[in-house]
């Protein structure tokens, strides 16, 4: 941690969709359900005022930062040109220890490419890939990568598979998490030369690895976590984004039909509420950059305050459990397992 | 079609989980519910009889096979060892003439196999490919390949875009479908080589091309069709059906709380069948094996009764419009326009 034993996280009030007007209110919001944690409001001081309403309190500070990165520019031209962005003043703020972690609602390639820049990477490790969690029928399913790497190499998923375990061992205590390598099926026929050969790296290691896992697997449960390809993992997340609002529409719609089913609407309004709550995807909002000598958690872009508020809990839970360096002990030690360290 | 104006499908009686069990019943009331198709089913001749019960129609005739193909059964044994199997013999049905179509619950990739060898690719066309349709929020979108090529180049990317194009207009009654590329992103830096290859095929193409797709776009709508490797497009399939469990699994959890929400579920009921019905995923069962110079109709291995019906449904748009002739004339027309044939 960077001063003594509070945390501090420094956040980027200008990205995402909706900027300061949802990250400043988060920001006061998490400050009032939590005790531990100082938050660094980085971004234009005047607009952060704005939205700050006179409040005033020490766990809270402002870092200007001139710049914005938009939420389509190309990263290596926001990397290059935006060097006073919130983003990347926000990730300067870890590297210079006066912050334990960032979280951005930004431009995803963007924040990579800075995060990478600026933090560099752990050894061992090639590229930073990311970590989400998803809700699952037993409890819950972490899945990496989300999106950083298109086209990843054996090597690259065995890499995912150890940053992952780390992460999920760390924050949620599991002790050695059961790692699936996501798969189209057990046919023989079936699976890219990748996926064969990270399975066989996987099998020959001293990860907790229970073989192949197809799609459904994610959300019923048998494994803790899921590596697979940026492509294939985005793929993924965004089908079920649309499965799941599909399924509220056509929810909506049964209940919308006529007097009767309104009524019905009305009567079982809280037991739909409450199912609307279990499977709100707010609750999962923050996902982890891995592998990088840094802790930064990326928010959805659309996130709204409740949701922003979820992905600074995120950061902290890295933060308390130190994720990066048991990253780097777990490269130390899986590498060595296999011979290769 | 193979005799007068009537139409022929052959079923493979043996398939999926179920075989007989279910394949039987299923041909017994679609024989109920459709006038103009004749049905034979082929496999174990006293298995088939057993669950026919008597049952004697001119419409339906048994053509004996004494092998079946296991489900986990490798597709190279099942082709080369199996050559009097349920599933081989209903595609020399549709080799032979003597029927339009065949319907097969079986192995995926024993299927495909055996669909290859014994029907022949269509002229232009590399590899065989599966297509299927999917509910979204303003009606319906098809999607290919959804598992029969794991790793796909620009070109095959291309030929399903033809392929697909051609069912959609000739099944769907679309005169130009739009067809959408699945990417991760409008970001520069996302997407695959292979991705971006492609796209630049179908912008330069005759195609309806719309543009790049996200997962989500698959239910909610805007484009007609959308194309994308085996792998990726088996992952999002799957990972959809993972989180449709999620959903009915928190839903019936929220009903059954307590005394207060079991009442209103039951007050609910009406509703939340209609819910389902419209989501029903059976009501999508029977994927088409596109390229090949026949038509193959792949069921779930899970089907019930009502879904392999659907199965058969599928089968007999597929012949009425005649989709491997207009998909050998769409190869020949949108190859000649980027100027290939």
């Amino acid at each position: 941690m960077a001063r003594s034993d509070r945390i501090t996280i420094a956040l980027d009030a200008m990205g995402g969709d909706h900027g300061v007007s949802v990250v400043v209110p988060a920001a006061l919001d998490f400050l009032k359900n939590d005790a531990d944690v100082d938050l660094i409001l980085v971004g234009k001081e005047d607009q952060i005022r704005q939205h700050l309403n006179g409040y005033d309190s020490g766990r809270l500070s402002i870092q200007h930062a001139s710049e914005e990165v938009g939420m389509d520019e190309p990263p290596s031209k926001a990397l290059r040109n935006k060097k006073d962005s919130s983003m990347r003043v926000a990730i300067n703020l870890v590297q210079e220890g006066m912050a334990d972690a960032c979280v951005s609602s930004g431009n995803t390639g963007a924040l990579m490419a800075t995060a990478r820049f600026v933090l560099k990477m752990l050894p061992g490790i090639d590229r930073p890939a990311i970590i989400s969690v998803l809700p699952s029928v037993e409890g819950r399913t972490w899945m990496m990568d989300l999106g950083a790497n298109v086209d990843c190499t054996a090597e690259h998923l065995f890499q995912f598979a150890v940053m992952g375990s780390e992460l999920v061992a760390s924050v949620d205590g599991i002790a050695n998490p059961r790692v699936g390598l996501l798969n189209i099926g057990q046919e023989d026929i079936k699976g890219n030369e990748q996926v064969k050969d990270a399975h066989e790296l996987l099998a020959n290691s001293s990860l907790n690895y229970v073989g192949y896992t197809e799609g459904d697997d994610i959300y019923t449960g048998g494994v803790d976590l899921i590596v697979c390809d940026g492509f294939v993992g985005n793929v993924s997340l965004k089908s079920s984004e649309g499965v799941a609002k599909l399924f509220r529409h056509y929810l909506s719609l049964s209940f919308k039909r006529n007097i009767f089913t309104k009524l019905a609407g009305l009567i079982a309004m809280p037991v739909l509420n409450h199912f609307r709550r279990s499977v709100d995807p707010r609750n999962y909002n923050g996902a982890g950059f891995l592998g990088l000598r840094g802790i930064v958690v990326k928010s959805h872009g659309g996130a709204d305050i409740y949701a922003f508020e979820n992905a600074i809990r995120m950061a902290k839970k890295e933060v308390m459990t130190n994720v990066p360096e048991h990253i780097a002990q777990g490269v130390e030690k899986h590498f060595a397992d296999r011979g290769e360290a």
